[in-house]
């Protein structure tokens, strides 16, 4: 790959090519037969994505690998003055049969800034720290972005204790410790506002904008709150030739009524990024002979505006009880996640924008849809986000793809606005 | 119990207390902590129940237990005169936490008239045969009125050699064989019209109709049809928050609408006896945080009427056309049943109608909405059903109850009827 050189900025470049080599090595930890990625937390994937990862950041870097008390991975190099460290970083796990790019892109991209800065002996101010964080992504323990909740406080050792796996019911803390964490530890080492100077992670945008209009990178103007209720319509389970229909209470009509009032409210918004999804849906007792007596299933939104959010809740409400009435069944709901909508610093956006625009590289300025790492991070040090496309749009499945021309450029704006980031901040 | 005595019907009677005692000890196998009974087709509990019921059956009758090819168990005692035998009988087995009655009343019933016949010495003139038909229920071979099936031709060795235990992958004809059964000797022992008298099954109704009337008993005038199709639904899994509304292709909102769709018609058809249940409805990949790509449903109707079932899925295969186009999803269709509806042999209801007319006592005469296997039966021999209530209707869970009183009604029903037919019958 030829160095790239930009106007007005230092004439430092990634290398692609060990990028690209480096993305195909962790791309085989879990690949499958679908050419899926399953590499969920705490899998033999996992660990062994976590081995290579260390071995080669500790050659590279002449530095100890930190392994935190939930497992997340560090290491950093000295800078020149006595400041917090700029962290780079993502998360290396994947959902099952996922993608190569999700999370890893941010992990290589944050190796290859920190490795071009000391292969070109480049002074920096600040001390430069690099991060893969443990289970960012939906995994049999039930519990996402484990590793930046726990160590920014938001998650106790209290809340990691109660957690199991789904199926072997092996304990999250044991979990943790295999892979070199201890949960005891973890109130004693949490991070604080200002332990950082600025965290900044790159990911595909796992939507179509990027795509649809052809650019390669968009600077992330804040994360969506992501609200969840888990809903329970209880009906009558029944037999299904000698129930008259008259005489039914089906759950699996209540619960598709309520699927697509879901959808009709979203669609009145008439907003454009705002989302409302049912994705997980159980039907009891789920055999063609009876009536569904039971639904369980998980009603999403998203939006950046709290406002919208509510008017939203407060329509579903109106809609469950007419279901609730017309179904005769009961509707039972806990919202289960209410994570709120976050900004991203306004600082890090500006210096991503000077430099992309010093680069003559046309950009979008988005919301991320999608939750990340970054959301727990912002209240720590001062964080921003830079997307890459995904081709068609398509994440979270063996076909997510991002052309490597846009990852590197997209290493070469992190590495520039590492640069700038370190004269601006204090 | 007092003995019942009736108009022009033979003084003699079932013994209450008996069918009770044995209802009572039946429902001990496989009982659960819900009050259910779990005793599905080659469970430890339907073990314990066949070899409780051969130990007493081959006690009282003192003869051999015969367990058939697919391990039915029949028992025989011989008659005066060298004809076909009249066989009552039902299934043991029970859905995954189902009710005590179900099956269980039809076996005891069988064995209680054909003890209260031996007990007074009754002069029949046609030998007396009981049954209990294996895997009448839904089960984990996903294959239900086995027994019965397979012993009139319907089932081929061929066909239970591929089927296997979805959870465990035992093959069903291992099972079989640990049952006694074998199905090698299939081909050479199945049952051929007129190998058989008749034919009688008691069971309960598992609908309201009784219930709702008052009434004790009703004759079955024909068994419904069964259709079912086996729907797959395949849209497009994608990121739940990075994927706009409009861009989407959510199998799980065409599925809810394909439901929706089903209740409209079958209520459309404006007729009492017309239902229509999507009961198993499987969402994939089934996570809060992905747009679910595919939905597979079995969707089923039932009638007696050939052209109502034809208008029913002329009208379903428009509305899916018009759902595939709105959604941009494709719907793939398969029937996986078609069991045309079966009625009642003609003379075995009206000399139960005599018997029950004879004995005072009102009556329905209704289908049965559901299959049994009566149906398969009907083609060997002049067949004929009774049901008696369901408390509230229920029925295929803990609550499914019938009145002892009722229970012992019906007992003396079948005992007058195999009395009458025994008559009647070369």
């Amino acid at each position: 790959m030829a160095s790239h050189q930009y106007r007005s900025t230092i004439p430092i470049a990634v290398n692609g090519k060990r990028i690209n080599q480096r993305l195909k090595k962790l791309a085989e930890f879990g690949i499958n037969d679908h050419g899926g990625i399953d590499r969920s937390f705490g899998s033999a994937a996992d660990i062994a994505a976590r081995n290579w990862l260390k071995e080669w950041w500790q050659k590279v870097f002449q530095s100890e690998v930190k392994v935190d008390p939930v497992a997340n991975l560090w290491i950093e190099v000295t800078g020149k003055e006595k400041l917090p460290p700029i962290v780079l970083g993502s998360h290396h796990d994947a959902v099952a049969n996922g993608g190569k790019y999700d999370g890893s892109i941010g992990v290589l991209l944050a190796a290859e800034v920190m490795q071009t800065l000391e292969e070109a002996h480049f002074p920096m101010r600040h001390p430069m720290r690099i991060v893969s964080f443990s289970a960012e992504e939906p995994n049999p323990y039930n519990i996402s972005t484990l590793g930046s909740r726990s160590i920014t406080g938001v998650l106790t050792k209290k809340d990691l204790e109660m957690v199991t796996h789904d199926a072997t019911k092996v304990k999250l803390t044991d979990t943790i410790r295999s892979l070199g964490g201890d949960v005891d530890h973890l109130a004693g080492n949490l991070l604080h506002p200002r332990d950082l100077s600025a965290f900044l992670e790159c990911h595909i945008e796992q939507g179509r904008n990027l795509f649809d209009c052809g650019r390669s990178v968009a600077v992330v103007k804040g994360i969506t709150g992501i609200y969840r209720e888990k809903i329970k319509v209880i009906g009558e389970a029944n037999h299904s030739g000698t129930t008259l229909m008259k005489d039914r209470h089906d759950a699996l009509l209540a619960g598709s009524e309520l699927n697509l009032a879901l959808e009709e409210i979203i669609l009145n918004t008439n907003q454009r990024d705002v989302v409302g999804t049912v994705g997980r849906f159980d039907v009891l007792p789920n055999a063609a002979n009876i009536i569904p007596g039971e639904v369980d299933l998980i009603a999403e939104v998203r939006t950046t505006d709290e406002e919208t959010l509510q008017q939203i809740i407060d329509e579903l409400s109106s809609r469950i009880r007419v279901i609730e009435k017309g179904r005769r069944v009961r509707i039972l709901r806990e919202t289960i996640l209410n994570q709120k909508s976050v900004p991203m610093d306004q600082q890090v956006q500006l210096t991503l924008k000077k430099v992309l625009t010093s680069m003559n590289e046309p950009f979008l300025e988005i919301p991320s849809m999608a939750g990340h790492d970054a959301v727990h991070m912002a209240p720590i040090a001062k964080t921003g986000m830079l997307f890459v496309p995904s081709i068609d749009g398509k994440s979270h499945c063996p076909e997510e793809e991002t052309n490597l021309e846009d990852i590197i450029k997209a290493g070469n704006v992190l590495l520039q606005t590492v640069i700038a980031l370190d004269k601006e901040l204090d």
